[in-house]
């Protein structure tokens, strides 16, 4: 029997992208999805790929269809999230918010870095960060999930297994994510034509990146003291697709990290190592061979020479950055496979 | 069940498609997968997206496995394949070839256009053409199923309901193929390198190009009589997809055609019909919501002017135009529902 | 001593274009740029490859140095140009119109295409359509130019010694342009964000798009009979350049083709024939070899199976297509040779 | 009264756009242009964008025109260059040469970073580096300039300012090179193809690109002590284009950076120091702004909560960061005013 699923929030790029997994996953029904602009339109009206495969109408709100809901995906900006997921967690609906508002486990922090007060302290405790590598048994039972944004999975992913084996020696860890233009959303400014988005290398954010929190947060839990990060984003020539590219001091060699970064990620479905050597040309990982797919593919170098280590981390941002990592954290709570839904190859070359 | 299939020429993109598919295709295995450059090294060497879900070796021939195939799906280059049909053939393994070489229906047509006599004359009237919207009863006896290929697959799936109902008045249909790189196959000249091929739009095989005897052969099948087709593909910057825009003399207002179109596709899953108001534009099919998918989306626009009618055929190429399709049509052979392994929804925006 | 020239609507693409190539012509002082949107912001605001260059502000109208002005350059919407052209041909100032207000020979067809009545008929006959390869007598005397835009320039330049000749037999010839996103202008509409418009294939205006009136009227005139044009757009994956391929019947040969466009274009500087056997290849132009400069590449192809001809037409759609023609179009009518500041060669690869 | 030069190893990216800066050069003359693999063959073979403009056929040596030369520019392989200079210098020719061949100081650092032993170990000592911003006293008497390349140019250009002042206070600078794929030259490899190079974010040669050796021996001498660099270069879906990232330990605050920017690039023509608030977003230097011109733009930011500082640098590798530096350096050897030639604005968009 189906799980009644819900999308909040479903005309934008991660609503979209949750509505084609989830149409495609064998354990769930779709049965609302809301947008203010599309109200009582075709999906694919918002979405022209879906286009015989969903043939629902969008909604204003999930209201009508509330009393069938099991869980609902929230895909609002941050701030209007923690204004809708009280209505649904009051009522016994599991919810797997996208946004940004349930990730930091301080309200402290959250003023700090996203400048407004948080509306629902109190459901900062109960929610569980959505990475499935670091908090699977988390989830199992989770009710309240914040799913992880694309810098944060990638940063993450890549750091995680040398962070918890003590093998970053001296801080800040300095991070660079390389982000295609779906990270900002649908978007109408001039800015994001095609003709002023196309071929630009433009760094923005610098040192003041909201998304720094969450990976400061997460890598001094799996450090267990503070560790700092210097994170840059910059807008590449991508439609999808993030790389970080991850420096810290650190004496590893290249065999301690495989092992490290092995027994981490043993029987995990979704993180593959891609350390390859080909002819002449050392492969490290790249978000070209990850589009459309739920895998993270991480991978690593050590620099003798300056005692420095350099971590990288590729995946889909709407998929393992976004709607695949969602529904893979909703999966675990819902008692499912992991992988449920979730094991299309990634399309190459695209 | 699973049927046992195996990949002869499977380190191209054709050959990676088909991996790609066949791997998450549920009625099938596949036992083995051949190419001469990549003998001995994994499937990943050559298609790296598919690290971690095939892991399979390739190796240079089927031989091993002979005996336990069902069927075979061949990927080499034209005039390649004729030279090891039989080979399948003659033990009664089904052959899906997604070469040119048994499309024609005469040996003479394919010395006239392809400049060598042909190697296996007497298996041309067994081949069935695989255009599954066409050929759907003759695909369930078929044992040699020629795969047609991108350029006629738009062309045809586009231009049928309006020929098969006479709506075009007089010829010569001229068709504009726009294609991808990925059409080319996986190449190594300097034409095709990054720096010379990005941002072209180039015209080529002008007036000679090989896939207008096919185009023909179709369309005056289905016409009754014979059509003559002014076919000219021009290279675009994308990797996948293809749009054919098809002209022709005709007076069929837009209500006929979206009667004869309906009609004609009524009950196919893979071709969706796309005429959109969305505000002030008339929204066409563009290949660009294809991405990934077996869909083909065609549409058309009626020109009171000057008495002419305009269509158009959008997919992928890899997919509806090699691969998917070839597995759709496999799926009708091998006594499976025709969408088997083949509805995942087209990734947008990508 | 300079000539001093003002640009009204500074800011969007082909304003951009005329400040890029004005303040790097020897002959001419820009003193003076308009922008509604940005009046009182250094020009670089809006155009931030010219930083360091033109250190001029937009202002809001070009009152405050009328009286220094010899000619200007209106780069508005259509509709908003014949408002302003008034108050400088009033004044004796040369006006060299961008948009399409003037083009058109008569008011009434302005109005069938345009949908509104022309503001200034009157004007409409002391205007000279600013294609210098076809009206360059005409020019040298003119003080109100029509610049044509992209579309047209591609098709008459490819058409109009086959048209001259008496080559094409019979009609109506299909013109087919592949257009970049630069030739839509400045915009901030979701259709035209990165995500939307990168890798489209994408067909619009289809039989109503404006221009066809103009490349009718151009033909028919080289004709000296009435032409009709099947006129088909086509959004593609690019930022600049744009592509037209003409279809009409037709049996002249290559040779005398070839005979046709060298004596249409003898002389001419900006005009290149470009038909070369690479290897096995036929090359036909493409406007990857005109980025950034003021060439038009044109060529032909004759099919003789189908008794057929086609004509190619490439160009950067806001160089030739747009500011660099006008410029053009302006040096002949100021007195100054007409490839003044134009000769800045293609950039490639790019 | 035009300066004569050559070319030498005119077929490559590097060669075409000396060629299209060169013939473009109102100071020189272009007497012999060439190419082992188009010798015989008019230059726009290879340079399609140049037909028309550079009459030239590609010769196998400059022999024939050697007593009419007074420069070549060499455009061959690292390790190639230095086999063919001496016969230049002996003579009395002026060499720019960008190779790697001449850039370096020692021949034992040579043989460390480039694994084969100097052919002209003597000749080091007598090469200029030629970075103009630099080196520009030097250059005023240099008969041999080694000219940097893309990622030497990028970095050093943004650190010198913040180096020669002592703002960096601990190192090493790790700086993220992000880079086009012409700057890896005419390639034919599959790699380098359209299909598998487009949509890339793709590190290589990490912690051993032979580019550190430059980036170190220059900032060490800025700096007046041994620096180390953490090079990284990245591979995005751009052709032209590099930005470098650096990041070092540092307090300086805006102002401070600005002061000595300021400064350092005070009366230099093609340095741009870019920092605007936009709204709320500060723009820092995109090479998207310099397409096709000889412009570097620099920037910076610092980071407060970490003592850290961040420094961009922009160009257009095969200008400023290849042939349009190499062509400046030659103007100050030979007498001539820097900018010559070489003050095209941007192409914007593109």
């Amino acid at each position: 029997m189906s799980i009644k699923v819900g999308v909040v929030g479903g005309s934008g790029y991660t609503g979209g992208e949750l509505l084609r997994i989830l149409s495609f996953h064998p354990g769930v029904e779709i049965v609302g999805v809301t947008s203010r602009k599309f109200k009582g339109e075709p999906v694919h009206r918002a979405h022209p790929n879906l286009r015989g495969l969903v043939t629902l109408k969008f909604t204003e709100t999930l209201e009508p269809v509330a009393s069938a809901l099991d869980w609902v995906f929230i895909a609002l900006p941050h701030g209007e999230s923690m204004k809708v997921t009280p209505r649904f967690t009051a009522s016994g609906i599991g919810v797997v918010d996208l946004s940004a508002d349930f990730r930091l486990k301080s309200a402290e922090s959250y003023k700090t870095w996203y400048g407004r007060e948080h509306m629902q302290p109190d459901l900062l405790d109960r929610a569980v960060y959505g990475l499935p590598e670091l908090y699977g048994n988390e989830l199992k039972r989770a009710r309240l999930i914040a799913a992880p944004g694309c810098n944060p999975s990638a940063a993450l992913l890549s750091l995680a297994p040398a962070v918890s084996n003590r093998l970053i020696e001296n801080g800040p860890v300095t991070v660079t994510a390389l982000v295609g233009s779906s990270g900002a959303g649908r978007s109408s400014s001039v800015t994001s034509s095609h003709a002023e988005r196309t071929g630009v290398m433009r760094a923005y954010s610098v040192a003041n990146h909201r998304h720094t929190a969450e990976i400061e947060q997460e890598l001094s839990r799996l450090a267990g003291s503070s560790m700092s990060v210097a994170f840059t984003p910059v807008s590449v020539n991508n439609i999808r697709g993030i790389l970080t590219l991850s420096h810290a001091g650190g004496r590893a060699r290249v065999e301690e990290l495989w092992k490290a970064y092995r027994e981490f990620y043993r029987g995990r479905k979704f993180v593959r190592i891609v350390r390859d050597q080909a002819g002449e040309l050392q492969r490290y990982p790249d978000p070209k061979f990850t589009l459309g797919s739920n895998f993270a593919d991480v991978g690593f170098e050590s620099d003798a020479r300056l005692s420095r280590l350099v971590f990288f981390g590729a995946l889909d941002n709407l998929v393992k950055g976004a709607a695949g990592q969602a529904v893979q954290a909703f999966n675990i709570a819902a008692g499912l496979d992991e992988s449920t839904g979730l094991l299309q190859p990634p399309l190459h070359p695209a």
